[in-house]
């Protein structure tokens, strides 16, 4: 069960009301990296969780991850109150306040217009939240990897959003909510080399003869083929890329039922492409200087080709010169 | 640019149709751990890589993931190729139709009735693919961190699909897709720890005081509150949760101009809730036995409590006491 | 700061794993009606929220939504236990694991085989939990009433659910969460009536010769337009249908600068339709008995018509006559 | 059966073309809260629906929200008229061109670039329609809340367009659809009331120990825990959070048949967490300063603590300081 | 199976660097109208396809679009190298970086601080990909159409593109892919007119009394009422719209069983809108001036009706007055 | 402006209730070639055109459309009637009730569950509608090419659906459906093919030198490589697949400027890869028979390789053998 502190995990402190810098803290809040997903993330693995350590670790953080998920809402939400009392009050002239919505240059419009100046479970595009952005699969060794690079993500959009932010008080509590990514990333660390063995995740084993190869698929000259330790040898096996590297055909191959059989031969006739003919066509009705099309459609032997209509200019050019 | 060879870079063979475990397929096609998936995460990356080696690292693994959506795609269209002959001719009367395409007692009747057969890039469960699935930022090392974990992630969802299917040749192919991901997730290890530092991720250090506690957010018995080593010393600190760790008031704190702070108060003043009223309400209104409720509103100091209607029963037991 | 307590709000017992039960407890979970919507729902409210009053009613009430989120993803993890093991330790023939994953019927397939198992932010269909379910706009009395509704629709699925499971311990506990909402209805309605005036909602009147106005829009036998509270007089002014109330011409009228005008004439040039013509089209190219196409395109004047092709038979016959 | 006048109901008139403002409008057109999800909202409610009355109100209603999403299109085309004929005949050079598509300062370009200045089913975010804003569940009592709510959100979003254009004609039609709005609510007002009883909504009772009690789940001074009518005496019992109100364990409680028991004790051994090792991992491996780490791993004692890089500086100071 | 050449397909030069023009150019990457789509589209079009001429034509174009999609991808990418580094490396101040990261008035700033300027699959305005652009069906004669459509909508795409820069090199790289959308809509038209016949697409035929009706469903004056060959004779028959067109009654029947009958009817009775009463509403509760409102409901004979309150303004006049 | 007639288009006979049924008819409904998809895009392209013709002809097969939507819908609602009373009215035991809900064997279980019977806005998988479908992009020729091929996707759905009941009324009903989308098919062609030219679309023609080459991307067996009219001479010039066709390097080129590139070389240096490092990762931290891999790392010249786990079985047999 679930309590709830009025105080803040950490302090929010913000100098003066900004909505287009609340419409870049969304990120964090409703956005793939953010603090919900952290949440829902680290729950929906804990409710299926047995194993009673990885269980409580996961719904520690999760836990966490909701409070911060209140200190970025709260951000937000101080950010926008200015804006809010404006909008719900029209207290301003409305072509002031159409600058004032429309003006921060990012989507913060929506905030306002749609949202009241509430925080919206969307990211900085106004994009709502999917959970389609968590990726749980049901394997711990694969979760707890999956936990690692999302706190890494998080890390870099909260460094990404000091960037951009002058005032100290938002600057702090920013830097407090990345810190603490560097800290459940260790921890999700740890709880991942604590399964031995990890690697490959799951039961089954690879094909050995597939299972160190790295197929070389894109050439280029030698300068561009780059070799490390991604596809070094021993590790690796370095293979020019190659169809049907099982050593068959390459080519699909079924077995239908005799019924089946006929009736999709019924099917292929019926909708054939017959290579043979020249039929004329809804572009060739359509192309200028056809001239009456229905009535005379284009020679196909060289009607046909598009070329430019007479006033058309070279589309690489400007308009100056149509 | 991209090239095509006509055989596939595994040979696919099925015994005979099945649309039922086509749907299952779809995971790997159209869904989130799909190779559609892989092959744009890679992809993208790869765009705006300007690291030699991780460049032509991540465009071989894309262009083979691609290939790879073509095995998968092609099992998918070999196993659905007897239901899409028999619906696009209407080759069983309607009832054994009806029964084909809702028998397989999954989402069977989607490929079949909307997309007619083919491989549609949805899951198994008829979601479309989205790009929301693509978690890359812009940013190698934590992008290589959502590689590995992609990676180990498709190999479980193969090895599930292995366990579904007795169809030797699908299962073959199954176990070749698997394989490379395990040498994928390999080389995205290679080229991770070939980054020196690459943890934290980005530029900024974390708040010292923060970057190695374990906060315990979740109470329980001493014996559920599980150390490890992802919570113990002297890597960790492991402290109690507390509100307001910075030693602050934890409360929101904001500077409103003067204006601003007016017309907030302004709003505030209009939508007040009075917390020393005792309002009806619509709910009193709607209640059982509140008589001719526009006339006789309840008494809201005990008529106000919800009871059963008369004859319902407790909602604990089944229907036979209704 | 959110705090968690190892126990569940409520105990969890749950009779016999059941995956197919489990995917529809999911609409609860993941689905528009469910827990998330309504934690997130009031969560977000409860940052913007000023009115000291609803501010601590929604965070207490979006704690104890977060409280029976996690009761009801116990029940749906309880439900697939048994299924989860199997198919992670592959415990049976390739041919019974197909069967249990697609023979509950419903979309169960989706969590074994995407999601492990575990319980996932969708609904019962599979589809992802998104944030578009919350309707929050940021102005309390439209934000209470969506409340209010939102909690009466929840009760339903509920009720739902529990017609459907003879589990006696999943019944109790949906029993409980059902019973929650019908409180927290309550409260709700209570916070928007204890705001005086709240309708209409806002700061501005409607204009006043429209807003007791109903206009029937709908015709049919007198028998079929219905009176009622809902149109009578004396609140309500029933009209019959009729365009432009507002006595103008009811055609859009649009002032463009003269450049605008010019350019918006030389578009309307370009790409008019010549009413007048008589042109083939690519549908008769096609059509069976054209002949060869290209060549003789169907004479406008009557080939045009589309007539069954010869041996096919009425749609609305079987395939018998086929 | 719908028919169509080609009279708007409200007349139109439009001073100047403004494709930003045309975007603000996108809210009432294909947004949330908009008119296309009402018109939806209540026509399906009226194919299930099948009392007399509320059958006919809902298909008036719907047929008159139809109208409505006319007259807010057709002002979203005239606003972007001006735009669309300078972009489709490349009227403008591009610097130019480029200025105007992008100068709006909100999401505007979309509509030109990918709609050609048509009206796009998208909100003022560009975010597109779905039917997940549309919360029917086929309830009488609940549908009827849920459109009591939806009015009451567009008449507010609708409030803030009006107070962010001075353009007569537009502010006029605007006017016109907000004081509809007003008047839909009513009726759905008192179709909801003339069901008797309606609260609460469904056949199901709820459990009487908790129809009625208030849990304050949120901790803090006693002065921020609020009384008011929504937890008051006699109609709310208030009590504190606890878990496990049922009395029991709070712990899930699950028989699995004997093999389901077997099998998954068996993935827990194969994934169980060593809560007694001390496993070096990924991060320590790329922490700075730890050498060459594939020969040297860090000490598990000490290096593994996070140290800033020599260079970095506090992550709340500016770059200056860089 | 695919390969890839480390050249583009044509060469793209970059003047300097642009990320409000990068945004532009998303909407050809991971917008509907875009390279990906069209990739997708064809390639699994292909995989279900037998017929071996489109199959060819089919695998030929797809992967050209592929390497378009790559052209595209490192035109965005390129344009938006300058601010990749800058924020990467927070080489501004933060005043600078906000203005830069928010100053390109669209959505810019999303690829910069969630995608770390690496080219996400998004459109213009951030909406990510879906596979719901995708609209193959399964059946040649249709999904020909549809990639004839679609060539002509990329093609316009790229053309308002072209509109808006004169960067040269980038205008050229986009007048090739431009130009390449009238050839693959050339080799569309041609495929799909060698199947013969092809109207109407599929296996059955209309119902004659209905294939060539054209019904007049929206009435104005008779100069309103457009005539053309789109419903001219002898093509079409012009006709009035009239509900029933079957001669029947136009309202839907079904046969309930005895025991579905005996509960529906149960249902229609507990759920009934009493059309005879006059039921107090909560909009009632709430209205301003209906005093007490717990206490003393309004009369619903006129005090229901619904008044501006005192202070308020006409909504269609603007703040001034207020 | 919109009216409605109580009766139906068409009229609907339903012989017996049948959720499975309903849920496959939802395609045509909310579904991505349905009929809301054909009414939203007609009315969003009739509110921007300017063209007479067009814009009546588009009003009209809206209107038609919303109609049709009307008659599906319809059929939806009776077929899942008698299912909707039971659950509404629990008058079915609990096992009886899961029986029922889950036992069409397609998605009919949400229907029941989530929307209570009521027709929803999503496809037969439950999908909710999105204008995503809708890909209107304000180009005349544009959108009616879209229109056509629109319109043939839906004639083959509704074919499909035919198939698959045999309900005489249902069937009737559908093959009206269906027989509407051919007459409109034929009223867009008309339509499009009285705009001269509308080949290329647009106003920019292509680069001659492209505009009628065929690349051959795939290659293959001379067999493989079909020719046919998509691709002969003399439209087409059949050309080899090469990379940089515009005789140019092929490879990206940008010029940053002076700042721009001095910060982009530091943050290609801060995150290079070395590609003759060795090192040691995550992965062989985690392989089995790594040891305690903490203290002692596999030596990377050999230990490295993923060597099967000793028990474990060829991936390609059956848990037989396992």
């Amino acid at each position: 069960m679930f309590a709830h502190n009025k105080r803040l995990q950490y302090t929010v402190r913000v100098q003066e009301t900004n909505p287009g810098l609340a419409n870049l803290m969304l990120e964090q809040f409703g956005g793939p990296q953010g603090e919900l997903a952290a949440a829902c993330r680290y729950f929906t693995q804990y409710l299926a969780e047995d194993d009673p350590g990885r269980r409580d670790m996961l719904i520690d953080i999760a836990t966490e991850e909701l409070s911060h998920l209140e200190v970025i809402g709260t951000i937000v939400a101080m950010l926008n109150k200015g804006a809010k009392g404006k909008l719900s009050e029209a207290a301003e002239t409305e072509a002031e306040m159409y600058r004032s919505i429309s003006g921060a240059g990012n989507d913060s419009h929506v905030t306002q217009l749609l949202y009241g100046g509430g925080p919206p479970l969307t990211n900085s595009a106004g994009v709502p939240w999917t959970s389609a952005y968590v990726d749980s699969i049901g394997d711990p060794s694969c979760d707890l990897r999956s936990n690692i690079a999302a706190e890494s993500r998080a890390k870099i959009i909260y460094e990404r959003l000091i960037s951009c932010t002058d005032d100290p008080g938002v600057k702090e509590a920013l830097g407090f909510l990345m810190t603490r990514e560097i800290a459940h990333q260790q921890s999700f660390e740890k709880a991942l080399y604590s399964i031995q063995p990890n690697f490959p995740p799951g039961k089954l084993p690879g094909m050995p003869q597939f299972t160190n190869v790295y197929f070389n698929m894109s050439d280029g000259d030698a300068s561009q083929d780059m070799r490390g330790p991604w596809n070094n040898e021993p590790i690796f096996e370095y293979r020019s890329a190659e169809p049907a590297v099982d050593g068959g055909s390459g080519m699909p191959e079924l077995t239908l039922r005799g019924d089946e059989a006929q009736i999709a031969e019924q099917l292929a006739l019926r909708t054939r492409s017959d290579p043979d003919s020249d039929p004329t066509t809804g572009a060739e009705l359509g192309m200028a200087g056809a001239g009456e099309p229905a009535k005379t459609p284009p020679a196909s032997g060289g009607g046909g080709r598009v070329k430019g209509r007479g006033a058309k200019s070279d589309p690489t050019n400007g308009p100056a010169s149509r």
